[in-house]
């Protein structure tokens, strides 16, 4: 229990050959943690906001039973805004701007009532400013780690660093690649667990997610929706019921690992059938329950 | 039963990052034809080679229980020769040379006795001798095919008259977004489905294959090699596990199409552990055994 998020809260502007949103609830923060609320409440969030951050998002968030107790808000400050645009094929976007705003000096402070903190789940955010985040909790049970190409480039050495006191890191197949300058992502896994997260999880978009540990391989398949409406967010919507799940059951068992990574999938689904978060403001239990299904049907069979 | 084998038969000379071999065994029905063998035999192949071809890959093929009867030899022509190169990601290959030579002008003739075949594949050749062969066969129970970019690009309207023939396409995700113009994996298999084949297998190459039918959505993961040696014929071998596996129990119900699609997988994660078909020269029982249920163990999960 007592999961703590920290990462970027963000407006985002998105086009996609469906139709296009301006200014809408982003960030990895956020996303982690409405897709953690499903599991898990309430879900201690660190980030940072500008004084334009709409009150509506806000009420969003806390009736999620999201602790914003670490939600600076800058009232002189804009919030941080990204812009994309994606492509008739999904896979690929193009970033229209990134305006960092707030999010340029975002340093991590956790309120006295955060450092007890078990779960850990750290967005992409500078990996010198996720170790700053772990140094504060005094006693964490499970660290979960993002990141990306440009920290993977421009500061290899702190993330080395951060990896380090990681339990899982979760990245996509490229920057694993990227990472360990391995183009087997079965070795470029196992590269990455002798770093320090002894479990790895490669995101590989519409082909899934694979959990490699010293003595398991496990794939999950994507979930097979016709209707991808808006591909943003649905990294960080994995972690978050990745996590959120390991963190209501409390149980780091290879057979719950995968479980876990099934939830992160049904979640990240859930995510990208719409703009933003728009689709997770109100799931139900029913509706988690029957994707999780979904996706043993999706991949199971037996002898004959 | 009775399953016949059309396609290419050819000698690879082949460069990955880890060696490099000379007019090594291969073409699309040589592996298919092997990878099946290990579930029914006899198969009957139908192809052509020329005056060249080692009397040794003769003999490997009728020591595999294959009927040769169909195979065409052209004493005064030379085999189809093709080359080429992977990169270090083995993703990435380039084609050195293809010297067609007696496959340029190859007929498919069926000899009397494989008129009566009932399990049909199609290896990757020209559209309009695929249907050839299919108008030779008296009652087809299962036809299965192949293609490629070149077909779709170049004989797209004859590709269609042969797609309403076939009752499973297997192509991989390029190919089938190709075809349909459409990006997005399942939408696109759902088009071909209206194509004419009412089940359409999509090879993702590291990312497994997913099988989809009118009902039906199932997905296996790729075997987690660390040591892929020479990609080469992994499809075809995949369409040969398919196919056989099917011929031998004569069961096309969906629990049993999910079972090929794993012992597809099987031989082909078999053989791109070595050069050409040297690691399918002699499998046993156990091996294949072992192996799906290791894509077993690879997917499955549980409610908890």
């Amino acid at each position: 229990m007592n999961l703590l998020v920290v990462g970027s809260v963000a407006l985002d502007t998105v086009e996609t050959p469906f139709g296009s949103v301006k200014d809408a609830l982003g960030g990895s923060s956020v996303y982690i943690s409405v897709a953690a609320s499903y599991f898990t409440q309430p879900v201690r969030l660190v980030g940072v906001v500008g004084g334009d951050f709409p009150r509506e998002h806000i009420e969003f968030l806390a009736s999620r039973n999201i602790d914003l107790d670490g939600l600076q808000i800058v009232n002189d400050g804009k919030t941080f805004r990204w812009g994309g645009r994606y492509h008739y094929d999904l896979n690929v976007r193009d970033t229209l701007f990134t305006e960092l705003n707030v999010f340029e000096y975002f340093k991590p402070t956790l309120p006295e009532s955060y450092k007890n903190s078990t779960y850990i789940c750290l967005g992409n955010i500078d990996p010198i400013l996720q170790l700053d985040v772990l140094k504060q909790v005094t006693k964490p049970r499970l660290v979960v780690g993002d990141t990306m190409n440009y920290w993977i480039d421009t500061k290899p050495n702190e993330l080395v660093s951060t990896l380090r006191h990681m339990d899982v890191l979760i990245v996509n197949d490229s920057e694993a690649r990227l990472l360990t300058k391995e183009p087997n992502l079965i070795k470029a896994a196992k590269k990455i667990i002798k770093m320090g997260p002894g479990i790895v999880i490669i995101k590989k978009g519409e082909h899934g997610a694979t959990l490699v540990t010293e003595n398991t391989i496990f794939t999950a398949p994507a979930y097979p929706l016709e209707n991808i409406f808006d591909p943003t967010g649905a990294g960080d919507a994995f972690a978050g019921g990745f996590i959120g799940w390991l963190a209501r059951t409390e149980d780091l068992s290879p057979d719950n690992l995968k479980r876990a990574v099934i939830y992160g999938s049904t979640l990240a689904s859930f995510c990208v059938e719409k703009f933003s978060i728009e689709n997770m403001r109100d799931l139900n239990y029913l509706q988690i329950h029957d994707r999780f299904l979904a996706f043993m049907e999706l991949s199971r069979f037996d002898e004959r």
